[in-house]
Formats: C-alpha cells, sequence, structure tokens
C-alpha cells in the first residue's frame, strides 16, 4: 500500500477489521479521529465504517478510546475557576421535549452554574436553540468570554456550542445523518459524551428516552445507552447519572419552537402541563443532588418567582427581550374529535413528523426554521373529549403544509372507550447511576 | 422531507430498510441507482448502504433488479450482427490469473468470436490490460468500429471496456474499492454480470476463483458467487456456466505483467506451467462447448500452432508488436532455499501483496503500474529442492522495495517434508450451470 506509506494505518484494514467482528486499538482508533478530521479518511469511508459499527458493534474499551479521540480532536474548556459548582443536562431528543428552558433558569436559581451548550435540530426533535431563536433579539453565539461572565453572574446560558468543542464529532455527526447509521449506540453515546465531556462540566444528567418519539423506541436499547454513557462520563470523571423517560406521547401540549418557549414560560410561571413540570423537577432534583444539594426545593423556586428571574435576566443577557410577543402561525387547522369519548392513542412520532412538515423542523442542516410553526394539543391521552371538541390545532406559513402534516397523523390519534387507556404511573421509569 | 420532494424516494429510507434486513424494491433500486449516476446520492450514502447489503445480504430479486438497474444505467452492445458466435470469459481474478491471454486466441481459433472486455487491476490481482500494456506499442482502447472489425476478421479482443457500459458500477466499483465493500456477493454479482450482460455477450464462461489469493477465501462463498452469477445470467438470457477453481497458491511460476505475457507466450508454443495449460484447456472447452463446439480438439490448437497465429495477429491488430522484448526488472533479488527437502507450501495471498509492493500493481487508480516488476517462481509445491536452490526471484525498478516485498512472504512459503504435500487432483473442482 505505498501510497498510505506516511500514514500509520490504512483505511480499509480498519473497516475490514470492523466489518469481520473484529476490535480496533486505541493506536487505530486514534489515528482514525485525527486522519477523518484532517480528511485523509474520506466520507464514503467513515460511512461504511460507521454503518459497519451499527451493524456489529463495539467493546467499551473502543467507545471509550472513540470519546477520547474525538475530545482530542478540538479544545477542551474548564470552568473549575468559576467558584461554583457546574451541572449540565442532555436529552437525547424527543417530540416537544423543551424541558432545558425551564430547567436551566430553575436549576441555576441554586447557585448552581448550568452550562446548556446546545445544538439546532434537524429531523423530527427539534433544537434548543431553535426555540429560543422565536424570542425577538436572542442570540444564540456566545463569546466564551459571555458564557463565563454569564455563568458567573446570572447562573444559565444556553448557547450554541463553540465549533471547537470535538470538530470530529460534528463531522461525524452531519454524516451519520445523511447515511442511516445515526442509531447506533456506541455512536450515539460518544458523540454526546465527547462534546459534554469537553465542554467541562463537572457533573451531567442524560435524559434517556424511549417510545415512538424517540431515537430509542426500545427500552432496554435506551437502557443500553444510558449505561454507556453514565460509564463514559464515569471514567472521564465527570459525575453523570441518567434518567430513562417516556417518550411514546409527546412531551406537553406544544409541538414547534414559539409555542415551546411560551409553554416553557407557562411553567416557569407555576403553571403549565403537569408532564412538563414533572419531568422538569425530576432532572431538576437530580442535577441539584450531582450539585450537592440533595434537598433542594425546587417546585418552591417554580412557585415563588426565583426560576422566573433568573429566566428572564437569561433572556435578556443573551439580547433577547423576556416581554416581546412570540410569533404566531399565518395559518390554523383545527382537528375535532369525530365522537365522544376518551383520548385513548396520541403517538409522538407521527406529530413530531408533522410538525416538522408544518416548518418547525429542518430537512437539511443549510434549512431555516420556521418559528411560529408547529401544533398545539388541546387534549391529552386519558382525558374526556365530546364529538366536536378541538382535539389539536396545526400551525403553519402556508396552508399547502396541512396535507402533508395530516397524512403523517393518520392513524397516530384515536378517541375510543375509557378502558381502552391504560394510564402510565410515571414518565421517569429509572434511574442510572 | 421537504427537500427530497421532487425525487421519488427518501435516500435515508432505503439505507434504513437494508440496514434493518429489510428488502428494497424495483422501483427503489431503479431510483437508487439512476440516482447515484445522477450524483444526487451521494458516495457516502451508497457506502452505508453497500456495508449494510454486505453485512445482510440481498434477496435473488433484488439483485438481479440492481444489475438490470446498472444496465440500464448505459449503454448496450449487441454482436447479433456479427455472423458468429460470441463468447467471453469472465474471472474473479487471483494471483498469476493471465489465462485470458492465452485463451482467447485459443478459443477464437475455432471461429468463435471472443470479445474481452477487460478492466485494469487494483489490489494485488492485477488487471490483463496491465499485463498487455508491457507489449511495445499495443493500445488497450479500441473504437467500437475498431473492436467490431476485429472480432469479424480476427476473433479475439482483448481491449478497455467503454465507458458508457454500465456507468453506474464503474462508480459503485471504485468506492466498494476505498470501503471495505468489494467483498459482498450481490455487488460482486451485479457488478460482473452487468457489464458482461450490456456488453451483449451470447455465452459467458466464469472463472471464479476460491482460495487464500482470490476474493473469496472459501469455497461455499465461491459457490454461492457462481450460482448467483449463473442465475443472473440465465435470467438475461446469456448461456452462463462457471467453472469453480482453486486459487490457493499462485497460477503458473510468473507474478506480475511481462512476465506473464511471456509465460501466456509460452502456453501458446505448446509449452508452460501445467497449471496454466490445464486452466486454460478446461476454459476453452467450456467456452467452445457454450459456443456449440463441444468436441473441438483445443489441445491441438495449442499444439500445432493455430492459436499462437491467432494471438499474434490479435497483438499486431493493437497496435503492438509479439516479436519486441518484453521489458525486464533493472534489480532482482533470488530467494534460495535454506534446506533441502520438498516445497510444501506456496500461498498465493502473500506473494500476490508481494508483487504489488514491488510495482506490479497499484493502490491508487491513478497509479502507474511498473510492467517489469513482479515475481518469477522457480519451484511450485509438490517439487523437490536442494538447500541454496532458488525458489523464486523478485524483480523491481528500484532496490528500495524489495524488503515490504520479502515482509509479505513472511511464513508464506516453506520447504519440509515429502509427507507434509497433499497434493490437489485438479485446478477445476466443480462447474456449475
Amino acid at each position: 500500500m505505498p501510497a498510505d506509506a506516511v500514514e500509520r494505518f490504512d483505511t480499509v484494514d480498519l473497516i475490514r477489521a470492523k466489518r469481520d467482528h473484529g476490535e480496533m486499538s486505541t493506536a487505530e482508533i486514534d489515528w482514525l479521529i485525527d486522519a477523518y478530521t484532517r480528511g485523509y479518511v474520506a466520507d464514503e469511508q467513515m460511512a461504511a465504517l460507521a454503518m459497519a459499527i451499527l451493524l456489529n458493534g463495539m467493546t467499551r474499551r473502543e467507545i471509550r478510546d472513540l470519546t477520547l479521540a474525538m475530545i482530542a480532536s478540538g479544545e477542551r474548556m474548564s470552568f473549575a475557576d468559576l467558584g461554583k459548582p457546574t451541572v449540565d443536562k442532555h436529552s437525547t431528543g424527543g417530540v416537544g421535549d423543551k424541558i432545558t428552558l425551564p430547567l436551566a433558569p430553575l436549576v441555576a436559581s441554586f447557585g448552581v452554574a448550568v452550562p446548556q451548550l446546545s445544538g439546532r435540530g434537524l429531523g423530527h426533535t427539534g433544537g434548543t436553540l431553535d426555540k429560543l431563536e422565536s424570542i425577538p433579539g436572542w442570540r444564540a453565539a456566545l463569546t466564551n468570554d459571555e458564557m463565563f461572565a454569564q455563568l458567573r453572574e446570572i447562573g444559565p446560558v444556553i448557547c450554541a456550542a463553540g465549533s471547537g468543542l470535538a470538530p470530529a464529532d460534528k463531522k461525524l455527526y452531519a454524516l451519520r445523518d445523511t447515511t442511516g447509521t445515526v442509531e447506533a449506540i456506541p455512536l450515539i453515546a460518544s458523540s454526546i459524551m465527547s462534546k459534554k465531556i469537553a465542554e467541562g462540566t463537572s457533573a451531567l444528567v442524560l435524559d434517556v428516552k424511549f417510545g415512538s418519539g424517540a431515537f430509542m423506541t426500545d427500552i432496554s436499547r435506551a437502557r443500553e445507552l444510558a449505561r454507556t454513557m453514565v460509564d463514559l462520563g464515569r471514567d472521564a470523571g465527570v459525575s453523570t447519572s441518567a434518567l430513562l423517560t417516556d417518550m411514546n406521547i409527546p412531551l406537553g401540549l406544544a409541538i414547534g419552537n414559539a409555542n415551546e418557549v411560551r409553554e416553557s414560560v407557562e411553567v416557569l410561571a407555576g403553571g403549565g402541563p403537569a408532564d412538563v413540570v414533572e419531568l422538569t423537577l425530576e432532572l431538576a432534583r437530580e442535577m441539584l443532588r450531582l450539585a450537592g444539594q440533595p434537598d433542594a426545593d425546587v417546585a418552591g423556586a417554580l412557585a415563588d418567582g426565583r426560576a422566573m428571574d433568573a429566566w428572564r435576566a437569561m433572556i435578556r443577557a443573551q439580547g433577547g427581550d423576556p416581554n416581546a410577543p412570540l410569533p404566531t402561525p399565518q395559518e390554523t387547522h383545527t382537528v375535532v374529535a369525530e365522537r365522544s369519548g376518551t383520548l385513548v392513542q396520541q403517538d409522538a412520532l407521527p406529530f413530531g413528523i408533522a410538525a416538522w412538515r408544518l416548518g418547525a423542523g429542518r430537512a437539511r442542516q443549510q434549512d431555516p426554521v420556521h418559528h411560529a410553526a408547529g401544533i398545539d394539543l388541546h387534549v391529552k391521552p386519558g382525558e374526556t373529549v365530546a364529538a366536536g371538541q378541538p382535539l389539536f390545532t396545526l400551525g403553519a406559513d402556508d396552508d399547502t403544509r396541512f396535507e402533508r402534516a395530516l397524512d403523517a397523523l393518520d392513524g397516530a390519534y384515536r378517541v375510543g372507550e375509557p378502558d381502552e387507556y391504560t394510564p402510565r404511573t410515571s414518565i421517569v421509569v429509572d434511574r442510572i447511576a
């Protein structure tokens, strides 16, 4: 292989090894990620390898090496000089998942720094930055100095992860998205954890979702992902735990961008849908436990306005006006119940896809998001409805989008008899630490 | 997926289907190959799909659809107007496999047209065109008119396949080579058969090799490949059969380019190594059987010079001088036996890799081939040697190449006791029709 003589390894040999159920050495993984970042290993080679990893798996040692190699591809930050504990939350993504918005100010109101370095949405699960950008003036891009000052003085920051953190992961993530290799547990785990470890947080709570609206529809695969990520965090010296949470039905009543901000503000004002409040409180308790405050009265901080104060300060610090009206859709279309009964079905995935088709998400990274587009649910599973009562309202900037959104919703919801509905006991089904 | 709205299918959906052990429809496969040829489906997407196909397989119907879609990506030729039968041979490739060189003129000497549209080598198995280009003046590129005239007037043609035949396959083949996805039976079978069917031959004999120097080391996988290709040929109306042949040891005594031409001329002159002669005759009998001459005296045509006449006419017709001396290497290095005994081991793959490292092959498509580089074997397995007797000679244009070639040969050959050697009964182990 004369052409590879200056390189330490042959790319095709590495792909073949993984393809044939072999293991890659630490040196091979280090080289691979470095060579991919440099552009020596081509996208098509990494895509073939990613598919082999998805189908054949990786050992715990390989996953750790991959994560460390992706961290080494870029800069590392440290919050050690802040003078207060830092704790971060990461969700694997779901339909209507706006929890970061009320959660970051809530936790920060206890004197903890919450650096939420977030991304934009791709696919049907929206991005936190896209949601916040529906607030007039708010900006996602902060310099490191601005971020540190905000963490020190206010506490919560939700901003775009700098391009210097784990650049190998950024490249690989974009590739996986177009090559059907998103769902590989070793790649999901190393992608998430490389960014979180490089970011320098001292503690991390993972919200690992399962169900129709999650990456992992299957709870056992979600548990495996959670276990893998908690192990990676521990190995890297980050206090890490995970909650396994139910994503079979949309979270809350709002699916979109501006309407999810609106719902988050309701929660911060002490109201909001019960499931959003429950998950926000559970995650806040877990984050504060890792930050050394196991007995923090998180419900009290929602009730007495401390969390709302932190929210308003955070939005203002990033140029946003917390009092400005949020955009509303040009066109709406409301679907009503055809019969009286109980709402027995409301599948997360089709509602996510429908919101995406309405313009709330993007199909390609360069596409814009329509901030006013989305779905407002009027009824949650288990609630009774009368014939003709509104079930949900679609919103979009042009009404030609309704047809394909309604196609996605065909068979996704159903009004039936009360005994057809089995209530779930809790949104959080397990804690992995 | 708004961005894909003008396309009939979503690429990621197709990749996922194959990844999750699903089946692609005829319409999906047709679209995929067309969209890949157009560049809408990206290399990294096709690479991920190729790996999923390699690991999860394809049904017979999918393989046939893939083959037909690749044929449809380009032009189709027809030899119907030639006024004589056409028969073609394809080898899956091996170390020292120069059989096309004596075979095409031998078969053509019976009044049959033999259109051998060939390729260049990539990896350790050399290309037929590379070998012939060591003949001064010989040119691989013919116009269609030149090719038809030569088929009509002389009979044998060995030339470069025009770029118009199955362009989708050309693109996919180059991709597979760099992505560790060469070894997928559905992709090998459709690649070979799409070109052969598009070329328009009426009959085709496949030399499907197994053993250390072949694509398929395992005989059962070679048999599966042979069965798949014979079925594809039949389905497309081409008389097709396959011989399963042993590629555990190099074929003949010459591995390289110019030295393989030299050995081919020895066979055409009635001499040459026994295994090369045996395989040439077996393939010639099979080709002539398909062309309606089951009793052709192929050994006679080698003995009486008819095959040699056809060779010389073929070389001349393509600008070559059959009398010109062939290039010899600048530097040589001979390895001798360290002890007396029987040569009990001579592994094809390491000898192929060594010849490649000497310069006989190329690592990248744009690399040149050193025509004089290669290996001359002096002893074949089962033969006795005395200590100090030459076993093989490496040849290269510069002596810095010997070290890496010798590295490849470490453990690849061994002189031992006579009872350690088990002779093979025949190079052809089965016929599949």
